[in-house]
């Protein structure tokens, strides 16, 4: 039940944020949550309109329909349609895998620049201003500036109140427990049924003091009554070419902030999600919201908190909170129309403003530069750029931050600790080296991206050092070889014939030695040799350095 | 000279396949090369229209205007200007890694589609058949069958001829080689002139039967006489704007024909060729070929291939040549005219069919089913929707397949080797494994997409053995931790201690002990300790088993 009574306010709030009208938010929020109860592998998600999802759709639909039109609602149920199928289809093909194509730093930024343009947005609604949606947060500043002396007082009372009571609502309840007069529980359940109890509060204010007609307070309006009828989109196939690249982001987007919180709750209680399947239970929850004239969905991390801390072990209590939904759509429609806009932008408000995250840049800063830096770039980006392009920049840059620090692995030259078996990197040990023979190890597993720059690398080194006979890679930290990689070791071995230097490989691990057992590259190698470990390619490939050490 | 005898063919050839005038391709071949000459690090690299890179122009603009338009040829111009300023900058940012995307399979995928579509793109040419260029193979071939009764038998024997002589030249010359009729190096400055013959011959034989007036042979035509003017191409943003994206792409794909011939010619002299550098060179090139009426240019893998055999030890030769090619259009220019198009079409077929690369799949195959079914994408990817999208497609291919690769390391269980302080993996090995004491090992660096994929492994490994109360992570072979995987062991850790499991740490390498000395990963982990080896954290975590062998 404290599920329903945050999915009732929070729904309508999202699908204002997402420009439908506020039934939309709750259509969305009853079959969908039944089909995930069925197909769904964690037993407390809670499915259902989400905040960033729901501006990644205004921000993609508004360029192409009126916000609120009856061809923008349409377009908000073919999103959702394309969300269902395109996540149903990444689970069939189990290639999960692919939504972690994003860092956490990366994630933080979006959700952090995401969740400003989200309160930006709302600001409108707060003061009672009339001005163009926008997500374009410098704007909506100077636009709010111009406008500043139109601020409707009731509207901005509403809003102040309502933050006050959303936002200080356990600290205000607090002394009360302190002094027992309040239990615990009681306290606990306040809180979460806070945002219902603004809801009717407002609604009764706004109804009984005329505020909507005698002061210009802006309501949400007519809702129709009764549940929504089961209707399948037509295709329109020019539409769902122009719509599927944004379907493909939000869903992931979505998918993500669900199967974070899915798989936090689940290691909890020592159980665990199936991420494919999760995709499957997802994308079909979205496709039931498409059929019941919805917006897209995924798992609210704030409501799956509730209900696992409200006790839920089964997924009936999802199922519960989905009829309470209908209920109210039945019972209480005519009753939300004198809801002020401004309650819900205050519970949005509210709800967004633990996503902005400043202390994740601080720790990834901390860790590496490059990881900060690709949380500022997915910032800076979903600012100038909008949340679409953002999360391309940030897959963008996730990746080829990756590439970048793989594609110059550590490599160097090692030596014999004088008069033992063990070998050290030459530059922070003082070891033993040898005058023909040049040992260096890799520590990276080698690909296409990093296979160009180990041969740079060791060229160099042979260049640097003409008396080199022998070379001896030492493959100890090497736990993959690909194609390319392989194409640049054949090529590196003939390199070095050319010059003169006979090349070897030492401690190869057992699944790169079997890979390679099925290619020629050990035949090329040859007179070349694989050592099992570097120091009996020393004790077979130095025995000049050692007659030359002994005359010396 | 051998040089300016391949190049003054090859680059009208590859103008009329980037669907310029001839003397756009002679444009390309001198100032370009002078260019490269100072700035480059290749002392053999020979810049100038490449057969990949003219069809991608051709495939790129044909959409935006009329091939061989004034118009046209201005677009060109305007790619060549953009490529260049890209590769600068990729240069001056020296972030050349970049270029390091597309694994060799990808590579070599997309390459032999390339060059199967340009073959097709020249058949009505071979045939002197009027049909619309394309770049569907399929419907050029249902084009040429369907118009097979109008081939120009006249061109169809210039081509023949063109064909046998440029492809069995050496086979034919060898008999006389052997008998001692000539020289070694006659007979390979022949082969290597034989474009040359070719084209002279053929001159003679249409300007003297009028083949073009009689026959209906296609020539190339009126080819302006003198030095190309140097003009600097207005700016316009518009298509700036639209050619950009296909500029990079065209720019890479140049750039990496070029680097990999010079890096390779370089270290068969112990030479080494510097990346950033290159693309600063590449990239002036390109933008001189802009202001010489050019098109874009790339170092040609045959040319630098000859310049090198020739003996060319400094960019002199590649100078003269240049000057070979200018003196050509102040001199030859009225004669070029009665060059027939099927001869330049066969010199281009020639120059292709080695591109046709289906050894590399079979090698890639046989290596791994993964880069096998990467380069079938690449392939597919280019015939289905062109050059440009199946580099697109080959990127992502490439990527994705990587992550995927690392996105599910080798993570096991191990055990002891009784009596020994080794540690194997337990599904391989006849290993002691400890009732309470858990010991995994991870083969991968972790990072944003494998960071998940372990917790997940772990969790389960818990989950299923709950008498578990020690849990130590081996991280012999993880080479680094970014920040996302940092995240993830620090809610590990949390999910393991909610579970009752203290997680611990072994054999951390250096520079990853490093970095997790700045961050607060260490005091999470309390009473969970970091081991130097993994026998140390035995012999602290396993007394309880001791004991309970002991009593078994």
């Amino acid at each position: 039940m404290v599920v329903a009574i945050m999915l009732v306010p929070q729904s309508m709030a999202y699908a204002l944020l997402a420009g439908l009208p506020p039934q939309a938010g709750l259509y969305a929020s009853i079959l969908p949550l039944l089909i995930y109860a069925v197909l769904g592998t964690s037993r407390v998600l809670v499915v259902g309109p989400v905040a960033i999802v729901s501006l990644m759709v205004a921000s993609s639909l508004e360029p192409l329909a009126a916000a609120g039109s009856e061809q923008y609602v349409q377009h908000a149920i073919t999103l959702a349609l394309l969300c269902g199928i395109f996540l149903v289809l990444l689970g069939l093909l189990r290639v999960g895998f692919l939504v972690n194509f994003m860092s956490h730093p990366v994630l933080a930024g979006f959700t952090s620049a995401v969740a400003l343009i989200i309160g930006f947005s709302q600001l409108k609604h707060l003061l009672g201003l009339e001005i163009p949606s926008s997500h374009n947060i410098h704007k909506i500043f100077w636009l709010v500036i111009k406008d500043i002396s139109d601020v409707n007082v009731v509207t901005l009372a509403i809003s102040s109140t309502s933050l006050l009571l959303l936002a200080a609502c356990r600290q205000m309840v607090r002394p009360f427990v302190r002094r027992g007069l309040i239990g615990e529980i009681a306290a606990e359940v306040l809180s979460k049924a806070m945002p219902l109890l603004v809801v009717v509060l407002m609604i009764a204010l706004t109804w009984f003091l005329g505020l909507a007609e005698n002061f210009g307070v802006d309501v949400i309006g007519q809702i129709p009554m009764g549940l929504p009828a089961l209707a399948v989109p037509a295709p329109d196939w020019s539409l769902w070419r122009e719509l599927l690249p944004v379907a493909a982001l939000i869903s992931m987007i979505g998918f993500l902030e669900g199967i974070s919180i899915a798989k936090s709750l689940a290691s909890k209680r020592r159980r665990k999600v199936i991420p494919n399947q999760e995709l499957v239970a997802i994308g079909a929850a979205n496709i039931a919201a498409s059929f019941t004239g919805g917006l897209p969905v995924a798992g609210s991390i704030s409501r799956s908190v509730v209900n696992h801390a409200a006790g839920a072990k089964t997924p009936v209590s999802v199922i519960i909170a989905a009829l309470l939904v209908g209920l109210t759509l039945l019972l209480f429609a005519p009753i939300l129309q004198f809801l002020p806009k401004a309650v819900l932008a205050s519970i949005i408000i509210v709800a967004i403003a633990s996503f902005i995250d400043f202390r994740s840049l601080r720790h990834a800063w901390a860790y590496n530069k490059a990881d900060g830096l690709s949380y500022l770039a997915a910032f800076a980006a979903v600012l100038a750029l909008g949340p679409e392009f953002g999360i391309l920049i940030g897959i963008g840059v996730s990746l080829s931050l990756y590439i970048w620090r793989t594609s110059r692995p550590h490599i160097f030259i090692v030596g014999q600790v004088e008069g033992s078996e063990t070998y050290r990197n030459t530059l922070s040990h003082d070891v033993r080296i040898f005058r023909k023979l040049l040992l260096v190890r890799v520590d990276e597993s080698l690909y296409f991206a990093n296979g160009d720059y180990l041969e740079e690398q060791v060229l160099r080194y042979v260049a640097d050092r003409p008396e080199i006979k022998d070379f001896v890679l030492i493959c100890s930290a090497v736990n993959d070889i690909d194609a390319s990689a392989l194409d640049t070791l054949e090529r590196l071995i003939e390199r070095l014939r050319d010059a003169g230097v006979r090349m070897h490989l030492s401690e190869l691990k057992d699944p790169v030695m079997d890979r390679l057992q099925n290619v020629h590259l050990f035949a090329m190698l040859a007179p070349g040799r694989v050592f099992q470990s570097t120091h009996d390619a020393v004790m077979a490939l130095a025995g000049d350095d050692e007659q030359q050490a002994s005359l010396d």
